[in-house]
C-alpha cells in the first residue's frame, strides 16, 4: 500500500492487546492495531472519563474499559502510553490483574527510570519489555493519533538484562508489523541518545519561546509577525505536550543535564566567536551541520521539500 | 489567485529593475518581477559566471549583464540580493552607474550595518531604502526560488531618517505587489527583533547540530536514526546557506549578544529547575510558550497541520 503499512496480518500476533492511555501514541497505536489486525481483541482505557468516551465515540478499540485492571484482565500484551511520571502508579494498578506469561511494555521517552518504576510493582509471572517509538507530533488527544504514525520510525527496545528472548522477538514483531524500524539498546544508553536527539531540542525550543515572550523591547505581536525567520519552527516543538515533557526532565534529569552542559559550552565558544568576530569559526561549524540533514534526509527521517513544503505553488 | 499572487499588473511600477545577486531571493524576486509585471524590464547580475549560466538557463529575467555596474546603469529600481558582508563592495561598484533618482534597496537580514556600508558610497541622487523580507528556506541558488515566497510575509522597510516619503511608498509598493505585508522601523529596531525571531534560533540550531555531531558517546548514526524526536527539525535550520549566516553574525554582534545573554540566563533557571526537580516550574513554562504558537497560526505565519504535515495519510 502506498502509505507504507502494507495489508492487515492473515493471522493476529497477540490475542488481546490492552492499551493504556489513549493519547497521541495510544490512540495511533489502538487505529494501527484495528487497521493491521494486530490482535484479536483491542481493548483500551484512560484515567478520564472524557478521553474514554471520546475514544468509544472515535470507534478506536473492540472494547473501552473503565479501568486499567479491567483493561489488562486476560490481556497477553500491555502497553502503557501514559507519560514517564503516570508509569509508577499504572503499573501498580494493574499489577494484580495481569495474566501469566503477558508481556508488558509502554510507550515512554525515557527509559531507565520507567524500568525501575514498572519493575518494582510488576508480578515475576510477566514479561517487562520497556519500549519508545521515537515518533509524534505536537499535538495531543485521542482524536490526534493515526495509524501511520510509526512507518519508517525507530522503534527502541530496552529489556532488561534476564529478559525471555522471545518475548523480546514477539515485541518486536508487533511493532515491525506497526510499520516501525526496531532497534534494541541498554535503557542507560537509550536515555544519553535521546537526550541529544529529542529531549535537549524540546528544551532548548521551550525556552527560547520563553525568552521571546519575557523581551521588554520586543513586542509578542513583532515575535509573532517576523517569525518566520526561523522562530516559528521552534514554536511547534514547543507546542508539545506539557505534562509528558515536564516528566521526561524529571526523570532523564542526568543524561539531560550532562547533555545541556555540553551544549552550553559550545554556545560559550560560538558566543566568542562572535565577539571576536572570528568569521572562518563561523563559517566552519555552519558548514559541518549541513551533513548531518543530509544524512537525515537519505536514511528517511525527513522530508526534503524545502521549508518542510509550506510553500505548495513553486512553479514560475 | 489561488497562491495569492493576484493578476499581474496592469501597469509596470518601475520602468528597469536591476537585482544584484541571484540566489533563492533573487531569483524568487525576479520570478514575481516577471509574473506580476512589477517592472518593464528585469535585468539580473551576479558575481558568479556560473550562476548566471544558470540564471539565463532558467530565463529568470529580460537581461542577464556581466556586471553589477552594467545592470544598475538606467535602473530606477536596484535591489541588492547578496550576503550580509558583500554589500559594501557592491554598493561601491554600483555607485558611478547609478541613474538620478533610482531608489537602492537591499534584502539583508541586518540593517544598521548594511545602511551605514551603503550609505558612504552611494550618491546624493539616489534614495537608498533598505529592506528586508522575512522570508526564506534552508535551499540557497537561483533554482531555489519561486514566484510566491514573499506571500503573506513581512518585509520590513528601514529608511534613513531624511528619506524620501515617496520613494519609501513606491518601494513598499513594490513589495505589497509581490505578496508581502509592509512595516517600516528604525534599522537598530529592526536588528533586534530579528535577533530573537531569527538570528538566535539559527545560532542555536546550528550550535546543537555541532553539540551532536561532537558527542563521543552517541554515534553520527543514532543521531541520524532518532532524530525524529525533535533534532531534524533543528537541521532544517543549520542547513542555510552558511555565508548569509557568518555574516548576519558579524553584522548583528550587538543585539545577538545581548539576545544570546537573555537566552543563556533563561536557560540556566531551567537547568536549575530540572536539577531541583521543579515540576510546577517546569509545567507553567511549557504551558505559556504554547500561546505563541497559537498566535503564529492565527496570523498565518505558519501552517496549522500537525508535524508540517510531513503524514500525509492520517485517516483510520
Amino acid at each position: 500500500m502506498v502509505d507504507g503499512l502494507g495489508a492487515p496480518l492473515a493471522a493476529p500476533l497477540f490475542d488481546r492487546l490492552a492499551l493504556i492511555g489513549i493519547g497521541l501514541i495510544g490512540s495511533s497505536l489502538a487505529r494501527v492495531a484495528k487497521r493491521k489486525h494486530l490482535a484479536r481483541t483491542v481493548v483500551i482505557s484512560d484515567a478520564s472519563t472524557e478521553v474514554r468516551a471520546k475514544a468509544a465515540e472515535l470507534g478506536l478499540a473492540d472494547e473501552v474499559a473503565a479501568t486499567a485492571g479491567e483493561a489488562v484482565t486476560g490481556a497477553d500484551l500491555v502497553i502503557l502510553c501514559v507519560p514517564v511520571g503516570a508509569m509508577d502508579s499504572v503499573a501498580q494498578d494493574i499489577a494484580p490483574h495481569l495474566s501469566v506469561g503477558a508481556i508488558v511494555s509502554d510507550v515512554g521517552s525515557v527509559k531507565s527510570a520507567v524500568l525501575a518504576a514498572m519493575a518494582k510493582h510488576l508480578p515475576k509471572h510477566v514479561a517487562l519489555i520497556p519500549a519508545h517509538p521515537v515518533a509524534g507530533t505536537e499535538e495531543s488527544g485521542p482524536a490526534a493519533g493515526f495509524a501511520t504514525l510509526f512507518v519508517n520510525r525507530w522503534c527502541i527496545l530496552t529489556p532488561p538484562e534476564d529478559a525471555d528472548a522471545k518475548a523480546v522477538k514477539r515485541l518486536a514483531d508487533f511493532w515491525t508489523a506497526a510499520g516501525a524500524n526496531v532497534e534494541v539498546m541498554t535503557p542507560q544508553h537509550h536515555d544519553l541518545v535521546l537526550s541529544i536527539t529529542s529531549h535537549l531540542p524540546h528544551l532548548i525550543a521551550y525556552n527560547i519561546v520563553g525568552t521571546a515572550a519575557d523581551l521588554e523591547a520586543v513586542t509578542q505581536s513583532e515575535v509573532i509577525k517576523f517569525s518566520a525567520g526561523g522562530f516559528r519552527d521552534f514554536t511547534r516543538i514547543a507546542a508539545s505536550d506539557p505534562t509528558m515533557w515536564r516528566d521526561v526532565f524529571l526523570n532523564n534529569k542526568e543524561a539531560v543535564l550532562e547533555t545541556l552542559g555540553r551544549f552550553t559550552e559550545d554556545l560559550t565558544a560560538l558566543q566568542r566567536m562572535i565577539r571576536n568576530g572570528d568569521g572562518d569559526g563561523l563559517f566552519n561549524l555552519f558548514t559541518r551541520t549541513r551533513a548531518i540533514r543530509r544524512g537525515i534526509i537519505q536514511e528517511g527521517q525527513e522530508i526534503a521539500a524545502p521549508d518542510f513544503g509550506r510553500h505548495r505553488d513553486d512553479e514560475g
